[in-house]
């Protein structure tokens, strides 16, 4: 890779979830970048693990909610305040990111921010670095905003999709692409077409971008959000914390792509073929997991007795199973989810009912 | 009822069992008789409630084991020395029986024994103590041992089955049927001829006899056991602990059932149609509560969402099911066991495995 670009990069990751959707074992305090679901490393210590070839723990900036520095203090050695970001409140990806691209363009304007959600899967490593760097010769040459593009492999409504046109994606040697169209969750009849065209692609949520690029792109689509957080170009670092403190609450709450990706004309796309996951439920974490012969998932302490096609997850606390198929157990110190494989969206109605009942210690 | 019978009831319940069907809430420290599975009352507290208005508490005795002695203390208020009789290691039934009936024969004879298990679910109690008293006089004039037969339901194997004779089964006015055979807990095949037949009652392990005759009967068909046992007759009250002590662990072990009514001559029945079950595992404890509109059954903390059919049991943790079909959830402070509803005869191999792993201590 180029050095000069080498010399620009920055990881940036957002840190900052607050989700329930692997209740019971993520709660608001502990969301699920902490958790260590497929790994013996949390999915934010995989995630800064993965970059660290691409960009040395200085060139490593985390993005995180306030409320959850304890968790980062613990699972990142040397975050000091400089390289972690913490929001008094979540404002959603584009006040983040504008955020992260103040502070990074005063050291340099060039510099190219490898903006990465805390939270995602990776299987290929190597190729995931690899197309990064495309991504940052594209960005930083070509002054656009890269997103990775996911190529389908069924027609999923939980995903946005990147349309690029027919013609480009049937061009030889290209492997930057100027998006068409950023679509928001189909249903799965336009999912299904989205897949036979052939054209679509997931969404990643990984954005590749100078910060001068960006920086203006968001003036020009959220000056609302550009002109108070301005000041973040000349206050002095220490500053930063009380800043925030004060700024952070007024600021539009926006996500990066319906607030700049769908609007400017510098988005471009390139496909992403590493093998990509955003273990958005303990569905995800199944098929993810490696299995045993009667294709089971077990962590912890559990015992299963002619049982198929189970996740299992105790957590010091036995979980004996007999004659299940396809079921769910996930227990925590003072929970236990019980469920069918392909329910597990439908976690979210347990939080619903949680809060109704008054139960929030639980959540 | 007659004066002289009812001057001479006394009930023998029988609370040494061990078992752990009903694992993980039954443990080996803690069996099913203690449980608060059907009410907030234990199967022990239920069983002698059923039994007062037949026999005062000071008519009723309990055979339990020696290591279960705090949990007596608890759950039964005003349990002396001679109303708790505690066996130093179980034996089985006719070991049970026999010690009450020397114990009892010394106040009178013609005691007669209502012998019971301190864990069965009886319905309409009314009912079941004019069963026992009609088996009582049977028991006294006709110096015959009375079992109790339940009409069956369905072709189960899980019981073994009384014979009487087609001929007195059709008798008209006849209350108690003499005993043509005791036949073991039969196949699927078998099963269902007794069921088609009519003259096969399930075997309730309730026993109606004077005290000299089953002594009596003990002594011609079960010598070894009789002899050791005859010094209960003549030791001074106090000193029966250290002898049951001594004695016991030399005992043979074997039930009622095969020891001497499969023998003696002395067998009758009395139909019981009171609604019984000895509650044999989750799937009957299912059966036997009340369930809510959508056939599910919860106890303690849980939240179901779309589920049916189910049966949830929580100890001072959250439950929480998602689109479940049949399903037991059974949760205690150290384990938690999931399984289809039908597959409950299979909590054995769980135990089973749980030996195999040096987990004792959760059993």
């Amino acid at each position: 890779m180029d050095r000069t670009i080498t010399h620009h990069l920055r990881s940036v990751i957002m840190a900052g979830g607050s989700g329930t959707r692997f209740w019971p074992k993520s709660r608001w305090l502990f969301p699920k970048q902490f958790l260590k679901i497929l790994s013996d490393k949390s999915m934010l210590q995989m995630t800064i693990e993965r970059l660290l070839p691409l960009t040395p723990m200085e060139h490593i900036y985390i993005v995180g909610n306030k409320s959850h520095k304890p968790l980062f203090e613990q699972q990142v050695s040397g975050c000091d305040d400089t390289h972690l970001v913490l929001e008094p409140v979540g404002k959603n990806t584009a006040a983040c990111i504008a955020t992260m691209a103040f502070i990074l363009s005063r050291q340099d304007p060039e510099n190219i921010l490898l903006i990465l959600p805390a939270d995602h899967w990776i299987t290929d490593a190597a190729k995931f670095r690899k197309t990064l760097s495309r991504a940052a010769a594209a960005a930083y040459h070509e002054r656009a905003i890269v997103t990775l593009g996911i190529p389908p492999t069924f027609p999923s409504t939980g995903y946005g999709y990147i349309k690029i046109s027919q013609s480009s994606q049937e061009e030889e040697n290209a492997s930057v692409y100027p998006v068409e169209a950023f679509v928001e969750k189909p249903n799965l009849e336009r999912a299904r077409t989205y897949l036979e065209a052939g054209n679509f692609y997931w969404n990643s949520g990984i954005f590749i971008t100078r910060a001068d690029v960006i920086l203006s792109e968001i003036a020009t689509h959220l000056p609302d959000l550009h002109a108070p957080l301005r000041k973040l170009q000349t206050i002095v670092p220490s500053g930063i914390p009380d800043f925030l403190e004060e700024v952070y609450p007024t600021l539009p709450s926006i996500s990066i792509d319906y607030g700049v990706m769908e609007k400017t004309n510098k988005a471009m796309m390139t496909k992403a073929d590493f093998g990509w996951s955003d273990v958005g439920s303990w569905d995800a974490l199944y098929d993810l997991s490696p299995k045993d012969r009667a294709q089971n998932v077990t962590e912890g302490l559990a015992i299963l007795e002619d049982c198929r096609g189970c996740l299992v997850s105790s957590h010091g606390h036995m979980i004996a199973g007999v004659g299940l198929e396809d079921i769910i157990v996930i227990n925590s110190p003072d929970a236990t989810l019980v469920l069918p494989r392909g329910r597990s969206q439908d976690v979210r109605r347990i939080v619903e009912r949680l809060k109704e009942n008054g139960l929030e210690e639980l959540i």
